[in-house]
């Protein structure tokens, strides 16, 4: 770390290799470690975004989620397919933040 | 927090949050704070991305940074542009990360 960054990473710097990780790691558990297959993104939701999926009563909102990410259609999601969904996660919490300004928080999942 | 995440937020729950506060922390500096001016966005750029920016000998290169992510051109980044800041960044490591296997590291800015 410390011959990258003499000064340690920035919060920023922090949450892309953070993001990175977390990608590989649930890649890399079955076929290509270059992408979330279906039982890869599954296993992503469940335990990475449980707080979200807990919630959830329709079965098949994870297979819908994975359809709608997955832009060439391949059955799979590489790296920028994943990061669409964790900008569309973080815009949801903006928006939400913005709507209820009120609320005396400004950070919400 | 653990009103919202029981047994505490997950990496990429951190990294979400961290990824709002980052720019809501430099959107309020001037003007509107839901928005990163141009000199809000140099004052990012130069902090948090130092690593980046003080490699780079062309001085107008945030400026022609801001002006492909701002989207919209109004002269302002809301939080959807500045993802693709983020997001661009982190796909720029994965493809480098993807490109020199070998070199023992997963996680390079």
């Amino acid at each position: 770390m410390s011959s990258r960054y003499p000064v340690g990473p920035t919060e920023t710097e922090r949450c892309i290799e953070s993001l990175l990780a977390v990608f590989q790691r649930y890649a890399g558990k079955d076929g290509s470690n270059c992408t979330l297959s279906k039982q890869e993104f599954k296993s992503f939701m469940n335990t990475e975004l449980a707080s979200f999926t807990k919630n959830q009563k329709d079965p098949g909102v994870i297979d819908r989620m994975m359809k709608k990410l997955d832009m060439n259609s391949d059955g799979q999601l590489d790296f920028s397919e994943f990061l669409n969904l964790i900008g569309g996660l973080a815009v949801a919490c903006h928006c939400q933040a913005m709507s209820s300004p009120t609320d005396g928080s400004h950070k919400r999942l």
